[in-house]
């Protein structure tokens, strides 16, 4: 079985492994106040060219989420995200376990509008009953989306413009952030990114690391005690310098960009041979995420040999699946796949594949 | 400079490493359901010789006791604990964070009784207006203690019993759960901890491991749905493998005892050193944390070669540190660190001593 | 300028005023110890025929909520309600600020079924990422609902059927209940809403009393404590006894029910007169809160009189206002209503009146 | 049995009730935006000399506390407070269901120090791990205390002072408000607590109102947004006016000093009585709650006809006892009360009384 389901099937980078070989019996203070997170830190700035921002790290997605947002709002505040957002979707409840809502915008690629946006919080302040409702007091994307899309930077400005004007957060949720400045057709980079936002992450967990996302900070009230934050939500790490070593690894002669590419790479490898079988794509994804959709006979026989994932009935006999790539895919494993998805695809487009899909079903 | 301040200041045991880079190409399944998580659990299960427990791997100590205490209690119940617990004390509020109150109780040496335990419930039971006052609904106590002591297996059993009678929850916190079961005296073992509570972990990061927590849950009613909570409270590491394979580590051929053992024969010959030195001890700690007190002078001395924690300032120039060692520490440094409290404690309680403090002060 | 906005712009009912009256020189012990309570809990359980109940009493409708939820809620789970439900779009969020996120379901009008809980129950059970979800545990309608619809018996009877069958609490919000009860073909009396529910209540608010909500526990595990609940929560009166008192006023000799009758007397003429003045329903509500459709010039006319609620702006020229009766309605304010309604939406329909609205716009 | 539990055992002041019954029939807006309600604003802003408080009505104290609260601190940070406080003991951990601790200071008689505060808050910065606790945001005291005494305005003005000079909010906890202002020797008025901290409240509920609570904001930041918080914290009265009508009654022509003075009286002549009788005092208390000590035949004998509270027990047979009045303490109620005491204390110190007490023990 050759796993497509995840970006995080794989250990970590061997460069990673290595520093962590290396560096092992070195003394640190802990919580992440050692040299090796201070040279890791200066590096991410660096590639961000924001030598204000403050960068913490912290173990994993929904941890740096509910972190950032609960330190970010006040009690009656609430984030306003895509209806398909992680912190929606996927995450047990963990904004609300903070005690903020999360209101929805329904979207129908993932990605959310400036002009969304601000019509939300317009109709919150024209309303006379609005203490009656949650305050939008912050805005969180996913670059790329959990969709597999990815935001220009004239709409990332334009998101950040909206929330400016309204006294909200913009908050990027960057775990595959590797996997958008990889894509073909980005244009919002790190420089970008650190400069139309209030805060966001790096993520390491999806991108070659063996877990921890780096928190760029960029407001200057967000900065202010923000390591209580990550203590009190569990996400202080004792060793801190394991995730200071990974970002310094990732970071260091562009590792991290270098690697996203292979997944970038993979994935629309595998997008085309979907789209050659007669495939329609869910979402038109330049990322390492697809999600084309097949039907019951092509799903079942895929999913002998490969992990996928069941993403989305939708009417009909469709089926939406998630094929992820990561930093780890070997170029011959998503060859092998490509051929099995045209073989299967086109037996059961034939006239035989018509017959036995009516005789199963 | 050398550090004795803390059991986290090296990386993770080499065979740990090595159990990291012989793995990292296999491919597995994230959010621990992997195979080595599964290994683990068994040999975590066969070494307490409980094979109903359910075993949970999280990345830290503060994570797995919010999410454990979280878990456990109704909104209206709070943990009852020790004045100086690592709930009470240093998780900036952690447990609060979830809701839940940490009703503490006095104690000479860190270490609460079962009577206390009793008097408490019972006193909150007999108040006509106890609806006013948050219910206890778990006892708390780590194992070794933040002072370094240990509960014996008698202690565990009369502080479980009076849980049980009482309809609370009786929950270990191991984090350093090792240097207990390797102190001379101790005999509180895991198999005999797994029946004396409702919950316990046993701690990886201060043991020998890069990260982690192994939570271990005996009670029914705790195991439903735990996963739930340890996704939403952060603590659900994608690459889940990596908890796995440290505590599948830890867990071979005895591991876990014999390098905590390490720590605590090199605790005791400082220990000895200090009292030789005509150094009272805040606590007679059995363990690898150690509390001398000191006067001023030597405490500047001994922190220009060493680095250990300044832990509270008594009446008159008296100063309780910790020195702490670990699975890592090596026998000629903490030798080097005798040598030296040897000579400095002399060289300032002699006349000579007593001029210079005079003369200094 | 008469007020049709809402059903709490008087004060209480006379009889009310003048047991608080009678009444007030007496002592009695604090938080609902007190006999009118006591006494007030007897009424309450006769008039449902069910002795075993719990009854308590808040002071207001979201802290009822928000009270019930978070006692009956683990911090893992979830309330599913109408997508429109109060709990989900007027309470700030209360809801998520003790840590849970609300559900929702997409309903025509304001009602859920048990077919639509059975489904979002079995999908969430059917998900093998289940725990990265928040898990249903408690139903959420209110009686009548937002909207003005009512349950029938036969609907609730089959809620809780799903709700027991799957293990979530029934939680029913009648905030409003009385004007459900005297709603020409309700079928659900307080007998069969003690039986089809694990916790209900009786509002008092709305319903001639200066405020207060009975709510009435029938679930014996969230029986246990749930006055701390309520403390904590901060709605326990200190003078429960005004709670004990209004109730016990509202529970003798009927009238209660006698009350809520005049205002869906009131309600339905009204309803019936813009019917016959051509105006469609958004909702054909059957209780005290009906929802017109009007068009701007109809609408601006009618508000420089009467005090109604903008309730929602639909495509084209159509605006759904709601406007409110109560027990204090008086037949002749209502009557004055009726007529300015069927003379300004004539006015507004005929030639003229078209050619006054394209003039205006 | 006569009741001198607490300062809530009768209703309302008749003047109250004359008001409700007055305007009962007026129609008004909800949720604290009639004119009853801005009425009682401008006359509080009036009485305490302040134009630009903020007021907002809540119906109860332990609402209002936890409201404030958790409107002011961010998550990480906690509130100041005597181990005595309100918060610190008798609201179910209110304020760490919104999420924050309660570090509590030890006093001999309930009221804390600035000196203890700026030892607090400078040790929490001057402490290099103060991450891992939480940070003080906030002080709280009460006025009177929960122990009768009352701080002089030097004394607030100084806890005023430290909390601004390290930035803390100073919330100040009037439930009884109005019987600190009527204490013999109080200097610290209406005018001088509004000019002394960033929010305090004064209390209707125990000074002669059915309920409530007015909020005095007096901090801009906190007045921002204070009204959603009210809302989601389920303390927004939907028939705000009844809290606006009592507030408005008892501020006019003086009569919530008037009231709270009677209090005073009767409770003085009460302590006299039971130190003329040989009681020591627990707290030597100036305002209507008195903390007299007696042995068991004392107590016994005294709670058959009066009912007191159990407060504490002292070592040796000595049982704190609290005895408190209420703007509607009949003076004939406390002077029949004084009788007994003075027989009874006298009876039991009488030789006959020991030995009864020898028989009896």
């Amino acid at each position: 079985m050759k796993r497509f389901e995840c970006d995080y099937t794989e250990g970590a980078h061997p460069k990673i492994l290595d520093a962590l070989v290396r560096t092992n019996s070195v003394q640190t203070p802990g919580y992440g106040t050692d040299k090796y997170c201070e040279s890791a830190r200066k590096m991410i700035r660096a590639a961000c060219g924001n030598e204000d921002m403050d960068v913490q790290f912290l173990s994993g997605g929904t941890q740096a989420n509910a972190t950032l947002i609960a330190a970010a709002l006040r009690p009656h505040q609430a984030a306003l995200a895509a209806a398909t957002a992680h912190i929606a979707e996927h995450e047990t409840g963990a904004i609300e376990a903070t005690g903020h809502k999360v209101l929805t915008l329904p979207t129908p690629d993932g990605k959310i509008t400036a002009q969304q946006v601000k019509q939300a919080v317009e109709s919150h302040w024209a309303d006379p009953t609005r203490e009656h409702t949650p305050q939008p007091g912050l805005v969180y994307v996913s670059q790329p989306t959990e969709t597999g899309m990815i935001y220009s930077k004239h709409e990332l400005q334009e998101l950040y413009k909206v929330c400016k004007q309204n006294g909200l957060y913009f908050f990027i949720d960057g775990a595959r952030l590797g996997y958008a400045l990889a894509a073909p057709g980005n244009d919002a980079f790190l420089a970008d990114i650190s400069k139309t936002c209030d805060m966001f992450y790096i993520g390491g967990t999806k991108v070659g690391a063996m877990f921890g996302e780096a928190v760029c900070i960029i407001d200057e009230t967000l900065k202010r005690d923000f390591r209580y934050h990550i203590k009190q939500r569990g996400g202080m790490l004792a060793k801190g310098r394991f995730l200071g070593l990974q970002f310094e690894t990732l970071f260091r002669d562009g590792l991290y960009l270098e690697i996203s590419k292979n997944a970038v790479t993979q994935a629309l490898k595998i997008k085309r041979a979907f789209q050659s079988a007669g495939c329609d794509l869910r979402y038109n994804s330049p990322t390492n995420q697809q999600f084309p959709i097949v039907n019951t006979l092509v799903y079942n026989e895929l999913t002998k040999k490969y992990s996928v994932n069941f993403q989305e009935q939708l009417e009909g006999d469709r089926i939406v699946i998630r094929v992820c790539t990561s930093w780890a895919t070997k170029p011959e494993d998503a060859d092998a796949l490509i051929e099995d998805v045209t073989r299967i695809c086109n037996l059961y487009k034939t006239e035989a594949g018509k017959a036995a899909q009516e005789y199963f079903s």
